[in-house]
């Protein structure tokens, strides 16, 4: 099946989507979909669903509806999550260690191999059963194992040195945590991926949600 | 100033990244930005700045700029920050507890005022600063204390049945940080107001970004 790396920023935003309904669908005991009955799970159109889906070299067929086992392991290869990249969590407070035993990474394509934290009470406890490293190992803790990933739940305060600290280290991606704004990083370090998880935008969300009733939200006064 | 309620869903997308930034402007001693410069901090164009800040009746000045706490305060207004709307948190596992103790509630206009956990072992123990009570409190607790808002913490098998209860009970928003898919929900209780946080989709993000150079990421064959 022909297939396009050449992928539009567009369908990239929705890929994860695309693999986590897919993955349901299968856990469901579902192999193959429509994608009028896709377009209807996820509230998108049938005739997006079969643009984004023929970027991954189709996989549909007339009549049939689309293979789910094989869609999600060509999104899953596009994804990277068929990997095993290593990543270290910095900061292991109440979200870092939330974020080191809830989030199962393997689904992920990483695995995290390293926490560390500057207060040296944490450091020397255990979290998702691996022990929390004071920060004066983590030069040496990267040279040897070499992670690609840091996951930052550190205070904005402490977070620009540390993350200058570890892209200088060969960190090449961050799951900024903190409010730290990482353009500065960015900018300074070419081809470093960031990702940003906003949760008070998303509590905003919500507050705006709850203050509006829908027909407002719909209007359109401004564009 | 005139100001106009009836903003469009692309713009109110973006209200809770002006609220932050504008906050971050102001902390930093600002009291006045140009359009050019919120440009550029928040990567987008000038004009659309222009355009969108009018959206909540100007605040910009020719020459001058805008000023930065009656735009903050008139957003704020909007997004519903300046209320004090109480939520309740179903599920005190690592991540419910980090979600109690870490986001500052009052920061976006609600007030946690109930912990709730099935797990007889942890209700009774402390989270954020209040008890962790088991769910047989769950109704008398929310006839009580009229919470508008749930946040779920809990695993995806139990969401469905619990998140029904609480719509019965009168929450009118719900916070969903379990891989439960809330359609059904919004379906048959209109007008109630879900947020999902899929933290998973957003790691997949970092991990599609590592796994493709910048200029395949720009590629544009399906749109």
């Amino acid at each position: 099946m022909a297939k396009k790396e050449d992928i539009s920023s567009s369908v990239i935003k929705r890929l994860p989507r695309y693999y986590r309904f897919i993955g349901e669908l299968i856990e469901q005991g579902n192999l193959k979909i429509s994608s009028a009955d896709l377009a209807e799970r996820m509230s998108l159109t049938a005739s997006q669903i079969r643009q984004d889906l023929n970027c991954f070299g189709g996989f549909g067929q007339q009549g049939y509806g689309y293979n789910l086992p094989e869609l999600r392991e060509e999104i899953g290869r596009i994804l990277g999550v068929d990997r095993e990249r290593r990543a270290i969590l910095i900061g292991a407070g109440n979200l870092g260690k939330a974020i080191a035993t809830h989030m199962q990474f393997e689904k992920y394509g990483m695995r995290l191999c390293g926490i560390f934290d500057s207060d040296p009470v944490k450091a020397g406890s255990i979290a998702a059963e691996m022990p929390i490293r004071p920060m004066t190992e983590l030069d040496g803790f990267i040279a040897e194992n070499k992670p690609e990933i840091a996951i930052l739940c550190i205070p904005k305060a402490a977070a620009g040195d540390i993350a200058e600290k570890l892209a200088v280290s060969g960190i090449k991606a961050f799951w900024n945590f903190s409010h730290y704004d990482m353009r500065q990083i960015e900018k300074k370090y070419s081809g470093i991926i960031i990702v940003n998880v906003h949760l008070g935008d998303s509590l905003m969300t919500l507050a705006y949600g709850l203050n509006h009733m829908p027909s407002e939200i719909n209007g359109s006064a401004c564009r």
